[in-house]
């Protein structure tokens, strides 16, 4: 990613303000939420949550439990905290340090290696890093405690295995006595894309960590399910790793309030991803990866220099009140970055698109 | 604590929303902060912060820095988070796994043993129990990474060292060797209480964990301060830890739109709890420790049986509308419960308090 100064950080504000999005799910003040959140609170007259317990918190763990029907969830400030001990709890359990993942999960890539520093287990990286895991993967490893699985993976597109092909690996491990964690960052995207019921998932997995605020636009808070001893357990390792809070009511609610309606509109974002991304692959220089996109996110690889490129979007953002993509981080294929289609695309037209694209391909900073 | 049933929680929850309270801020709804917080991301038309970089988070951090006069500060979303992190840092540069801590230290008794079973610590528990941390305690300990200092103790009734002890304490620690962390979980009071400025403390520390939501009323957050070096470790351990959290915006603006006026009265909290306290040692039944109170902080002992203690306090609020205290527990002393003296005690006249405990003590609760 290009590092513009405080000026052209400002102008960029000012334009994603103005502008509609074809990422994420549009701009709004960070007061909306909490705006949304107190009211909900005062309509309820709800009572606060303490260190973890109270209805709003309950509430919502049942919910997610129930969605996934699997016995038990349990609220944690952050993903990489519900991963982080669910592999612990099954390392400890199977008295084995060996964990296995995808070489580009979140657990190798942005959390300093916690995994390692922080509970000691040792990772084996799966597989070639553009496709996800497969059953083979698991040939000529040593014993494994557990295997993370992350559907869809986020780093290569968010690409999945087949439905077929998940069932093979899930078979795999069990074969081995090998725990199975799902990644479900975007896991609600996932089922969408899969055209399965939460629950078909869930039945696959011993373990399950679910995210509110990236496919939910909630904000922070994430979940761990599994049986009801492993989440008892969850939260004593929470309490251990600082994650245990005063209250985190707005959290919760917030996630509460917004998963009925964002789960019903999951398949409109994976139909909206499918319809966008042949907009973009037609512009000479920017390729769609993986094309078709398999759920509602794709990468874009755009030929040119990374800080021309987000100038020219900048000025189609001006010009079109149109902001086609994010940051661009340079690769050895080209600058790239991630599209997530939720609701801000819903709100834009094929034709309105297409006119903000033609603008870009012509700016000349696509070298074709 | 005794364990009321549903029926009775919920006429508690009502008694202390209709009563003024004795201890803490007084009951808000759990609405009115985000509202509070909401309102001025609108006026000052707030960004928002993304993984614990941003103005909001910041500026905080600039703030709490400045005040104690060190070098850097870390916002995190627990105090337990932030101390650990701390204790594993001096550890990791000293090559020594040995800490030490009062034996009620919160690490030692509310958090799980995550010192030991999250970062493979050794800790060794510092004297009586029922005394603050003094230089003496150090003689015949092994060689150690770091020392924690709770100021004030906060089970053992807010009990303080006298300044001397303290610098005692601290040229001890320095003499071997040893890096001293504050765990400040309530150090705005200390401050208040020996009549020095925060940063008076801070030049005693190499490292001090401040609280917010306690004696400051916002929303859960802490935060990490100590030399630049050991603060960007910090921040590496935080995101191990889970805690770099997609947005704390709420909590950053409410602990920075809180502290200045807090801060401003805090000595009043204090004053308050040492005309407070005499009012509940008059009581026949009930003694004050430590008496007279050395900070806003005491706990009561109350001579009689809880639940039969706690009934006779919901009459109490409800003929008086005056809340007297919170939970108790049974002791071999006696049922024990805290009282922390802030906004909401400043509002009660002696005669009101003391016609409330009049009441309690003629309730025949208590054996005198």
């Amino acid at each position: 990613m290009s590092t513009p100064d405080a000026e052209l950080r400002r102008r960029r504000r000012a334009l994603r303000k103005a502008s509609r999005s074809v990422p994420g799910h549009g701009w709004s003040h960070p007061a909306e939420e909490l705006e949304r959140v107190a009211a909900c609170a005062r309509a309820n007259d709800l009572a606060q949550d303490h260190y973890g317990q109270g209805a709003v918190i309950e509430d919502l763990e049942d919910e997610v439990a129930t969605l996934f029907d699997m016995p038990a969830a349990c609220f944690m400030p952050s993903g990489s905290m519900a991963q982080l001990i669910a592999l612990r709890i099954w390392a400890d359990r199977a008295q084995n340090r060996h964990t296995a993942f995808h070489p580009t999960s979140h657990l190798e890539l942005h959390e300093e290696h916690a995994y390692r520093e922080l509970h000691g287990l040792e990772a084996h990286l799966l597989g070639d890093p553009e496709r996800p895991t497969l059953a083979r993967d698991l040939a000529e490893l040593p014993a494994l405690a557990s295997l993370l699985v992350e559907l869809p993976a986020r780093e290569i597109g968010g690409q999945l295995p087949s439905w077929e092909e998940l069932l093979e690996l899930v078979a795999a491990a069990r074969e081995r006595g090998i725990r199975l964690h799902l990644d479900g960052a975007r896991v609600w995207e996932a089922a969408a894309a899969y055209g399965r019921e939460l629950a078909e998932l869930g039945a696959l997995f011993d373990s399950v960590y679910v995210s509110f605020y990236k496919g939910i636009g909630a904000l922070p808070g994430a979940a761990l399910l599994g049986p009801e001893d492993v989440v008892a357990e969850a939260r004593v390792w929470r309490r251990r790793q600082g994650g245990t809070l005063y209250t985190a009511l707005a959290n919760a609610v917030s996630a509460h309030t917004r998963l009925p309606e964002q789960l019903q509109r999951m398949p409109s974002f994976h139909a909206r991803a499918a319809a966008v991304a042949p907009l973009f692959a037609a512009v000479p220089g920017i390729e769609v990866l993986p094309d078709p996109p398999q759920t509602n996110m794709f990468h874009l690889l755009l030929q040119g220099e990374p800080a021309e490129l987000e100038l020219a979007r900048d000025a189609v953002a001006d010009e079109h009140g149109i902001w086609l993509f994010g940051g661009l981080r340079s690769t050895e294929r080209g600058a790239r970055t991630e599209i997530g289609i939720y609701g801000a695309a819903l709100e834009l037209s094929d034709a309105e698109l297409q006119g903000a694209l033609e603008s870009f391909g012509a700016s000349g900073a696509l070298r074709a």
